[in-house]
């Protein structure tokens, strides 16, 4: 069922900071080891759908690559990590960045800031043939036609098996599990009536294969 | 399915700091809001069964009373919101202690410190028949027999109703969700091979009603 991982899977993991250009623009360090939060499902808006932005917040868009995971497992040796990737998918990591400011400062949990209803856009779902190598894939997002994000998932700090690993030897992962990998440089703020577009492209040898996933 | 929480749910919604005298013993601020964080519900582990503590981790137990949702809504009023309660569960909030002062001191998310795998220890399902006042209800734990928690839900500084409202009006709630209420005084640590009781006691007028719903 991982395809269906949109209205079945149980959990969203995401990934604070994998790449150095986003750390430094929002004034972090670049970590040593991966860190991550949890999103609740109730936050996924299907492609096509609306954004809803609460009164008060503002709200920045993160572009991110998306691993679904196919099967159950804990404490996964990066070495093995791959085998439990049914899929992939597009995703926007909604933030409230006010909220997120003033709990980061506080000491207290980023769940409410990142958590809200329609706060993660996501795409269908993509099986590997479709992505060969997750680790050369652009990753682009325009606000009302201007393109705001450009990166490659070759940029990322930690790549997909250290993530997974990670995320394992502290909480077992199922099938329909998503795990957010982390957005490049170029987050900013959207408001209410913006049109958000966003694609991935494979890099193939000798040049690009352009392929939109969500519009 | 509400009974069916254990299995079926999607999410534990855990607020933080909601009995004045366990803010304090944590030198933390009394909130002037209702705040939570997010546990995977791969955190659960049934009565009896073992709570694993990851070499390194300074292990806090939590007792507390969890709320099942038995259907699904968002923005939710008080008003309403006890009819959104399907039953209820005690449950231990086990807190990974010396990583969330770390997390807390570097802004950074409390997932991890909150999320391991047998972190959320959980009684049976409890129909609201057997817990007529959420708020009248005494939660009580031991280790290796002696008493470290002895509480009423009486103390909460936000009771159901207004936590239904908060959480709602930023996630959808739905059917088979836990939300854990916050613990009273008396957290600390508790190592491997301790033996960890912990119960629950309706109060009724004029006496008290023993009920121990984990042990
Ligand atoms: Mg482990
Ligand atoms: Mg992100
Ligand atoms: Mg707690």
């Amino acid at each position: 069922m991982a395809h269906l991982f949109r209205t079945q899977g149980r959990k969203i993991i995401a990934i604070g900071r994998n790449f150095a250009e986003h750390a430094k623009e929002l004034n972090n360090a670049v970590p040593t080891e991966p860190f991550f939060f949890l999103k609740p499902t109730t936050s996924y808006v299907d492609n096509g759908g609306k954004i809803e932005i609460p009164q008060g917040v503002v709200a920045h868009f993160e572009v991110e690559l998306g691993a679904v995971i196919g099967k159950t497992g804990r404490d996964i040796p990066a070495s093995d990590a791959m085998s439990y990737v049914a899929g992939y998918a597009l995703a926007i990591d909604m933030t409230a960045r006010n909220m997120q400011d003033k709990v980061k400062k506080a000491g207290l949990p980023w769940s409410a800031a990142k958590g809200f209803d329609s706060f993660t856009p996501i795409s269908s779902f993509l099986p590997p043939s479709e992505i060969k190598d997750p680790h050369n894939v652009r990753l682009w997002l325009k606000t009302n036609g201007k393109t705001r994000q450009d990166g490659n998932t070759k940029d990322m700090i930690f790549q997909l098996p250290r993530l997974i690993e990670h995320v394992s030897s502290i909480m077992t992962v199922e099938e329909g599990d998503l795990i957010l990998t982390g957005t490049p440089s170029g987050v900013g703020p959207t408001e209410p009536g913006d049109e958000l577009t966003a694609g991935l492209e494979t890099v193939e040898e000798g040049g690009k294969q352009g392929r939109v996933l969500a519009e």
